[in-house]
């Protein structure tokens, strides 16, 4: 089996058996012998895919960024009233999450030990800053509560949000996965409570 | 300096540090000597207060789960329909981890690798539990949203509530910690959207 890895191995085989290490053992505390081990394939062999560990973790940071960024440009995030765009981007990312589970876990458990993590912290806080933005643009719309205060809103919708990393399991049911992001958005947008 | 705390050192300061110290490194990677260390005292006088680093932690998350636990018996959680009631055990809830964030913190991360650790994760997971039931109480007297997964509801509402212990930076005014829980609560329950 060993062998067959070895023959079959691609960039992107190897990027999940990476990302899948260094959730389990941390970056920091994740080594080339590590990977090494993990994949069953020799370091010199990683060393003929990527320089070294960070640009794998540059690379399953990428993925999770380019796929939280790419939802500000789908038609939704972009028409309509902000309080409507705002919600898509929240249902959105909860299904991106989903979809690229392990590395946004990744994305969201760098300390800011190396370049790479302080360039996906910043990143990331670029991304909450965007979406911090279309809650403003929602409040100044008045169709957010008045006594929001959206820096603290931001905070808390991305609290929960970010949550699922720590306790959703992979489900294979599709409607499942629907629910879970309809439930996140309609919880932060119109509560838990029936309508009075 | 190290003189006068050597003197005056009591369980609740050492209780204090040592809390300190398990967030900073975790409880694995903490050792009675780095104990020792941050409290400037030596590790004989640390074991006159207490039986060894186990001791401090149960001590240390039984503060948190003591307090969280009060909360269920408290006037406002145990009488009135039961969407109030669990507004008011939401709301308390973020007092008191502001009022013991390094305690909830230490709460929140232990991982399960010895006794007291696994009580502690089971006693919080009573403590989710219960405010499950309120929810579930909630939702039969018909004053939740009908379209609400109760089960994930309670995920979604402690994922936001836990997150502060990720970013909250405590704050002196009494006004600010009054308004986060404020906040929320109102989000859980009444949602961002202004009413329709």
């Amino acid at each position: 089996m060993t062998t067959a890895r070895r023959d079959t191995y691609t960039p992107e085989t190897l990027l999940s058996v990476a990302v899948r290490v260094f959730n389990e053992r941390g970056y920091d505390g994740t080594s080339m012998e590590h990977l090494s081990k993990a994949a069953g394939i020799s370091k010199s062999s990683i060393y003929h895919h990527v320089a070294g560990k960070e640009e794998l973790l540059r690379r399953a940071v990428s993925r999770a960024l380019d796929g939280l960024f790419a939802i500000l440009d789908e038609p939704g995030a972009v028409r309509g009233r902000a309080v409507e765009r705002v919600e898509y981007v929240t249902r959105r990312t909860v299904e991106v999450l989903i979809a690229e589970l392990p590395y946004v876990t990744l994305l969201l458990r760098v300390r800011g030990n190396t370049a790479t993590e302080r360039w996906a912290m910043e990143r990331r806080r670029e991304f909450d800053h965007r979406v911090a933005e279309l809650l403003g643009a929602a409040a100044a719309e008045g169709d957010l509560r008045s006594d929001v205060d959206i820096r603290l809103a931001t905070r808390l919708l991305f609290g929960m949000i970010n949550s699922l990393v720590e306790w959703y399991r992979p489900h294979p049911d599709q409607a499942e996965r629907d629910q879970l992001a309809e439930t996140v958005a309609h919880l932060a947008f119109d509560g838990l409570r029936k309508a009075r």
